[in-house]
């Protein structure tokens, strides 16, 4: 067989993975926003076994000899080589952990999850304890495998799943440069914040037809493709689908429309890269966003650089009046002032982006100390309690509002936070680009239009997809790697220099 | 291996082909319910792959040795026997069936059903004649080699697949035997109809809101299990689900109430025995519902028989005023008159249950011809407006009112329709034993309380799954095998012995 059948055949292949992929899409999005709670369990297995059937596809011996076969002379066309070398990485990811490790890990973490879930509401650290312990012990070994075939660290490979190509040698200084920055800067916010009223809180309640509505209004201007998606709502926002499909999710809260606004328009930048891939490479590897860092940078800025800043606060104002009724809060000056509102709190997603990152610099600084093993889970409570108290002044009473408050250990996912905050850094940098090439952007916020933001991203991001490592993505859009100091400067220009 | 270690391993086998059925059936849930119609090519793709990993699980050369294996010393559990004996079938029939012919046929009837949605809605039989010939190619093509497989004539292999056991030289009969008794028993009706005055229609608009209140008192009354299950709304009503999440949905129409109430009813029934299957078989072939007649006459049980009665329409009567607001439709008598007034008509998804089963044996008669090669599919808009015309009467002006109305064929179901009646025929007989077991039932009926009824339902029929075969199961609740007259004795009754 030629290196060129041998992709061709890769490409049949990974066409069908992808497609069945997609059926656990569909699964998952059900499962979140229209399942009833009764069908936990059997949703459960069916997600289990359409996993089994993926890991014995990405896992054949068979893929792995026509992997082989290609790369003995790659496809010429750019696209095709890069569709070959993130087909490997899948491959490598999938075949490094044995089928039993990973039934075993998939399982503790079901039972897992769904004990936190109750010990959560109970604030009963205890209870998910031994579950937790399970899910470290198995999620160590599955970094230890990854690590030993990728020929990387263990918590480096853990971190590859979700963000291709991160290292803690990166990742780590990036972070822990933030952790100095933030006491001075936090405590000059806070004193020139400190100089102004407090912002008034909208008084509610908001009906959530109008509110609906309203999210409505705002979505089709982003440019979500209500005609190829769905708007819902379920107990947490998230965005999913897959070519042709396009959903989102609410929470619309009566007392408080924020919530649905923000989200929606945090959701919808997440939709609109998945929308905007290149049909040309769906269904194939290189054809899927580049990361979770990448696909968060897609989210924030459009909710963080474009619907936070003061441009766009005025233009929405206005129209939060017209749609749920006058408020002081609505009045342009205070909207700014409380969508931009510094204040260190307890709970991570609820945290403003100045503050956010300490959130996720505790966890990351945690979830590091449990895999290298230096840390006990049994020590994991009172450890999140020290560390958040020395990062933003502020120490939770209950474990609820501590170390139960994230899904996210409990689900098994450790060197996923990291993203949150590469992801906001990129996007300080891609906007600051974006505005280079377009001078009209803040303009064009201002009158409530999206599009050149969307076309410069479309153009530098989206269409992309995962032709290059991330942090070429980010030189060819912005002229270098990620470069911290620009989300510094964002948050300056915001916090300190905006009046 | 030991005969019972085979079994065991098929159990396992069998598990898995189960819960990847129950992820299809989340997907075309959400293709009729949720997803938007750009989706349509991909979620196709999604149920292709689907069909063929299923397909491929089904067919594996390893599964017919274990079949053989622990055929040498079938399980002395009776239920256990069963399920060998209901694996074997559905091992027969994938394997019977080249894997490219069910590809190319799954291609074809996508391709023809697509075509067939704009066909109908421009009248153009023309259009969409050589997809239909391209169907009708291929489903002859599985009929003949699942017939040379089963030892079946092709047109039984066909039911075969819907209704086990079925054949055309016992259904062929029955019907046919229906044709006959219809022409004088129907002038009898209409005669003694006419003498009355026509019943009044309710006059809407009726909002939707109050439409669903009341569609959700009556399904919770009659037991649906809104707590593990959904009601929604798509353009047919359907019941769908696996074991702890059972889905119905319902039309609403504002100037019709009856559609949304009358279908629910009927859907309620579907779904109430999938609800009372028995969970220790779950998964197991031997676990689900017993055909599509079973299932059918479970669903008439519910809608035809029992609330279609004058007991239960003498108490729903002031609930649809309640709800939906007076009208003199709502009033008892004429509500009686209105959902069991009898109207020759040309589209069978709105007839009544005297004239149903001439559209059916309309298509049976048709379908055969097709199958058999005695009729092209050039001459079927001919042939079904003639058939028509000498069972009832009527005469379609239109193909969209005659060959082009339903799906069935374009989506290559042959073989479906005989169903409808089996499972008419099969309901007034269990209703018969029934009332005979618990004469109670039509008192309760009465007060809007179907426990009497659905407990006999539950002992008789829901929790012997596919324990036995139809005719068995018939046998057992009633005393004897199907018996077309006890569906003659009812129809007299209600028709033209009650006033």
């Amino acid at each position: 067989m030629t290196a060129a059948d041998a992709y061709s055949h890769l490409e049949s292949r990974f066409r069908r993975i992808a497609v069945l992929e997609e059926c656990a899409t569909v699964l998952h999005w059900d499962a979140a926003v229209m399942m009833p709670a009764s069908a936990a369990e059997p949703r459960g297995d069916q997600l289990a076994e359409l996993r089994v059937v993926l890991h014995e596809l990405l896992t054949d011996p068979a893929l792995g000899e026509l992997l082989s076969a290609a790369e003995e002379a790659p496809p010429e066309d750019p696209w095709a080589a890069a569709n070959l070398r993130e087909m490997r990485r899948d491959h490598l990811h999938a075949a490094a952990a044995p089928v039993d490790l990973v039934a075993a890990h998939s399982r503790a973490c079901s039972a897992c999850e769904a004990r936190w879930r109750t010990a959560k509401g109970e604030d009963d650290f205890a209870a998910v304890r031994p579950h937790l312990e399970e899910v470290v012990r198995l999620s160590r070994e599955i970094g230890a495998v990854k690590g030993e075939a990728l020929g990387l660290d263990p918590y480096d490979a853990l971190m590859d799943q979700y963000e291709p190509d991160a290292r803690a040698d990166d990742v780590v200084p990036v972070l822990e440069a933030y952790a100095a920055f933030l006491p001075d800067f936090l405590a000059a916010v806070l004193e020139k914040q400190g100089r102004a009223p407090a912002p008034a809180a909208p008084q509610g309640p908001f009906p959530a037809d109008g509110q609906r509505a309203l999210v409505r209004d705002l979505l089709a201007r982003v440019g979500f493709p209500f005609e190829r998606g769905r708007l819902d709502e379920s107990a947490h926002p998230f965005s999913t689908g897959y070519p042709g499909d396009n959903r989102i999710t609410i929470m619309v809260k009566e007392d408080d429309p924020s919530m649905a606004v923000m989200a929606s328009l945090h959701e919808c930048g997440h939709a609109l890269y998945e929308a905007q891939l290149p049909s040309a490479w769906a269904r194939q590897p290189v054809g899927r966003a580049r990361g979770m860092a990448m696909h968060e940078s897609q989210s924030l800025i459009v909710e963080m650089q474009a619907c936070r800043s003061p441009e766009f606060i005025a233009w929405l104002a206005p129209r939060m009046s017209a749609a749920l009724g006058p408020d002081p809060a609505f009045e342009p000056a205070n909207l700014k002032r409380l969508y931009n509102q510094v204040t260190p709190s307890l709970i991570r997603v609820e945290a403003d982006e100045v503050t956010y990152p300490a959130h996720v610099i505790l966890r990351t600084r945690l979830e590091r100390a449990l895999m290298a093993g230096d840390l006990a889970v049994d020590d994991l409570p009172g450890a999140w309690r020290d560390e958040l108290s020395a990062l933003l002044g502020v120490r939770p009473d209950t474990d609820r509002e501590g170390v139960l408050q994230d899904i996210h250990w409990f689900d098994g996912a450790f060197g996923y936070f990291p993203t949150y905050t590469l992801g906001a850094m990129t996007a300080a940098q891609l906007m600051a680009a974006a505005q280079e090439a377009r001078p009209e952007i803040p303009a064009r916020l201002a009158e409530g239009d999206f599009t050149p933001l969307l076309d410069w991203l479309a153009g530098a991001v989206h269409s992309q997809a995962s032709r290059y490592p991330t942090q070429e993505v980010i030189r060819r859009a912005t002229g270098r790697p990620l470069d911290p100091t620009a989300f510094q400067a964002h948050l300056k220009r915001r916090y300190l220099e905006t009046e």
